[in-house]
C-alpha cells in the first residue's frame, strides 16, 4: 500500500517574485501520480545556490525521487549544474551526443554558435544523461543510495518532452508499486457545502484507501473520488460502484462522471447531435471561442464566431438593430437576443450563443450596472436569456462569464432530454 | 540591505496531484516583493496534518513571516484551523462577527444555513482575525515571538480580498525594509544567448544590490533589472541609467522599456494614433481577440474580430473568394491575405489582422503540412505576410501563434516609424 514518495523542485528567481506561474510541476504531479508516485512536497526556491542545496538535502530526507526543474538555461543566472555535480561528486565532461545536436540546432536556426553555448554540453560524469531533443539544455539522472534525482530544464516545452522520452520509462521501470485511480463527479447549481451534507453518510462510509476532494469552480464543483491499491480492476471496480452511488444521490445536478473541462462535455454532445454552433461575443472578447476551440477536432461544430466589440459591428455583422441598442442599451436581454439570432443566420448554425455585459467593477462607457452581463441561446425554435451580476475584478469576471456562458448553453441544449 | 525573508506554504491534495495550478502563491509573491519582503521558498503539501505541521515547522526556523493559503474551506478535508490551534496554542472560539457576516451571505444567496457553516465563524483565540468579506472562511494572524504566520483561504478571490485590505496594511506596519525596484526591457527577435554575449561586460559592471534576469518568452526575451537599496530615489536613479544603457547597446531588437504584456504595448500605440483594428482568426479560435480585449480601454480601437473556423465562415463574412480556398487550400498566404482585406472591409478599420493555420503536430483536415501557420497584416496601402511552423503540441502551437501574430501586427504598424 505505500507508495514511492516523491518531491518536486522548482528553481527560479522569477518564481518567487511572482512574475512566473509554474505549470510545470502541476504537469509533473499528474504524470507521477499516474505513475502511482505520490508527490508530497512542492518546494520553489530562488536561483541561490545556497538556498537550492538546502532545498536539496531537505527533500533528500523525504522523499526518495526528488525532480528538479528550472536552473539550467545558458545565462549568468543558472548555477544548479555546477552545484549538482559538486553535491553527487565527479567532475564535468562534455557530452558528445548533446553537444552535437546543440551545434546542428543552432546551425538550423542561423545563429552563431557562441562559447557559452558550448557549456550546455557539459555534465557531471556521476549523472545519465536524459537526452532534450526540444532545445540545450540536457536533462539529467542521479543515483544515491536508493534515491533518484532528476534535473530538468524549466522550458515548459523542453521540460515535457524529456520526462515522456527519457524520464517516465526509467521511472516506470525503477518504482513499481500501487495503482493510483480516480473517478469524478462533476455536479453544477449547488455549492461545496450543500453536496457534502447531501452525501455525508456516504463520503463516511468511504473505505481508507478511498478518498473524496471538492474542488469548487465558477458555478460548478467537481468530486474526485482517488483510490489506491494492489488490484486495479478490483479497485477500479469499488470507485465505479461508489461513484454511481454518490451521483445518484446528487440527482440532476450532476453533469458528467467523466473529468472534463465543460467545452469537451459540449463536444461530445454537438457531435453526437450532428449539431453546430456559433458564438456572438461582446465582453468575453472571443474568449469562449478561445474555449470551444481548445477542443480537438472542435472543426467539426463549431462554425464560428463574431467578436463584436464595438457596437456598428453588432450591426453591421449580425444585424442587431440600431434602435434596440438605442432603447434599451448594448448590455440587455433585447440585445443579447438579437446577436443569438443574428449569429444563428449569419453562420446557419443549428444553436447560438450570445453575451453582451460590463465586465469592469467600476463605471465604464457610462455604464449604470457595472458588472451586468446579458447572455442569450438560441436555436431555430427558442431563445433563453439569463442574466449575471458579477463582483470582481475584470479579469475574473472574464472568466466566470466565460464558464457562466458554457453552462447556460449546456442546460439550454439538453433542457427537454 | 537585509529584507524580512518570507516563506509561502500552499495546502492541498489538488496541488499535489496537479489538477489545479497554483496562481496565489505568484500573487502574493508580487505583493510581497512590492513591500520589500522577500519570498525565499514556496512549499506545497497536501490535506494531511503531519505534512502540513512539518512544513510549518520547518519554514518557522527559515523565515519571518509565513503565509498559508488552502485548506479553511468548510468541507471534510480541512484540517488546517484546529492544527493552527494546536500549534500556537489556546482554544477555538466562534467570532460573532464572521458568524454574522456567514449567516447574511447565505441569507442573500438563499441558501440554507447548515451545521457546518457554523464552524467556519469559529477561530482560534490565539489569532487576530481578518475578515473576509468575499466569502466564508476568516483568515488569521498569529505572531509568535518576532515571527509572523497568516492563514487564508485558498479561493483566489477571497485570498486577494483578505491579503489587500487586512494582511498587507498590517504588514507594512509590522515590517519596515529596503526598497526593492524593477525595470525591464522588452526585446523580441533575438534569443538569450545572443543578447547575454552583447551585453556581458555591461551585466558584469553591474553592482551588487543589482541583479539582471532573463526571461525568455515566444519571439520575445524580457530583462528584467532588480535592485534595492534604503534610498529608492537614488535606486531608481541608478536602476534607470543602467536600462538605458542596456536598451541603447540592444539597439533595436527593444520593443519597450515597460513590462507590459505586447497587447499592452499595441494598445498604447493605438490609442496614441487613434487608429483601429480588427481580427480574422482560424486556427487561433478567438485567442488573439482575447488577448487584446484583456486590455481595458481596448474597446476604443478594438473594432472586432471574426472567428471563421469553418472555411464557409471565411467566404459569407469575410469574403475570401471560393477559387482562392479551392486552388491554394485553407491554410495559404493567398486566404491569409484575402481573410485581412475582408476584416479590413467587414469591420471598417484602419488596420486587420489575419491567421489561419494548421497547430495540430499530426495530420488533420487533410493537411499536409501539420504545424503550418499563415498570417497577413494589412492596413489600407499594404499587405504583409508570414509563415510560420511550428512543431509543438495544440496547445502550445495555440499560444506561439498569438504571440507570433502580436508581434507581427507590432511590426507592421511601426514599420515606417
Amino acid at each position: 500500500m505505500s507508495n514511492i514518495a516523491a518531491s518536486i523542485i522548482t528553481i527560479g528567481d522569477e518564481l518567487l517574485i511572482g512574475q512566473v506561474i509554474d505549470t510545470n510541476s502541476a504537469w509533473i504531479a499528474q504524470k507521477l501520480n499516474a505513475l502511482g508516485i505520490d508527490v508530497l512536497r512542492r518546494v520553489a526556491v530562488g536561483d541561490n545556490a545556497a538556498d537550492i542545496t538546502s532545498a536539496l538535502t531537505g527533500e533528500m530526507a523525504r522523499a526518495t525521487l526528488i525532480i528538479i526543474t528550472g536552473g539550467l538555461g545558458p545565462t549568468a543566472d543558472d548555477i544548479t549544474k555546477p552545484l549538482l555535480n559538486e553535491y553527487f561528486g565527479g567532475k564535468m565532461i562534455t557530452d558528445a551526443r548533446v553537444l552535437e545536436h546543440i551545434k546542428a540546432m543552432f546551425a538550423r536556426r542561423n545563429r552563431p554558435f557562441l562559447e557559452r553555448n558550448m557549456k550546455q554540453a557539459e555534465v557531471p560524469d556521476s549523472c545519465t544523461v536524459l537526452f532534450n531533443k526540444m532545445g540545450t539544455a540536457p536533462g539529467m539522472w542521479f543515483g544515491k543510495g536508493d534515491k533518484v534525482v532528476i534535473a530538468l530544464p524549466g522550458v515548459p516545452f523542453e521540460m515535457k518532452s524529456i520526462m515522456e522520452e527519457e524520464a517516465l520509462p526509467r521511472l516506470r521501470q525503477r518504482f513499481i508499486s500501487d495503482a493510483i485511480l480516480h473517478r469524478s463527479i462533476i455536479t453544477a447549481g449547488e455549492g461545496e457545502s450543500f453536496i457534502a451534507d447531501k452525501i455525508q453518510d456516504l463520503e463516511e462510509a468511504l473505505p481508507s484507501y478511498i478518498k473524496l476532494a471538492y474542488l469548487p469552480g465558477a458555478g460548478m464543483v467537481r468530486l474526485r473520488l482517488t483510490g489506491r491499491g494492489a488490484d486495479p480492476i478490483r479497485l477500479g471496480a469499488e470507485l465505479q460502484m461508489r461513484q454511481e452511488e454518490i451521483a445518484g444521490r446528487l440527482g440532476k445536478i450532476v453533469l458528467s462522471l467523466e473529468d472534463l473541462p465543460l467545452e469537451h462535455i459540449l463536444g461530445q454532445w454537438f457531435t453526437a447531435h450532428s449539431a453546430t454552433l456559433s458564438l456572438a461575443e461582446s465582453c468575453t472578447g472571443g474568449f469562449i471561442a478561445h474555449h470551444i476551440t481548445q477542443v480537438m477536432g472542435s472543426s467539426v461544430y463549431f462554425k464560428g464566431g463574431i467578436v463584436c466589440y464595438q457596437p456598428e459591428v453588432k450591426e453591421v455583422l449580425l444585424g442587431v438593430k440600431k434602435e434596440t441598442i438605442n432603447n434599451f442599451g448594448v448590455v440587455s436581454e433585447q440585445t443579447a437576443v438579437e446577436m443569438a439570432q443574428g449569429a444563428l443566420k449569419a453562420m446557419k448554425s443549428d444553436y447560438a450563443l450570445a453575451i453582451t455585459g460590463y465586465l469592469s467593477p467600476t463605471h465604464e462607457n457610462g455604464a449604470t450596472e457595472p458588472g451586468t452581463v446579458w447572455m442569450a441561446a438560441a436555436d431555430h425554435h427558442e431563445t433563453a436569456t439569463k442574466m449575471l451580476r458579477l463582483h470582481y475584478d475584470r479579469a475574473q469576471n472574464k472568466e466566470l462569464a466565460v464558464s457562466m456562458a458554457l453552462l447556460m448553453i449546456w442546460k439550454f441544449i439538453t433542457r427537454s432530454s
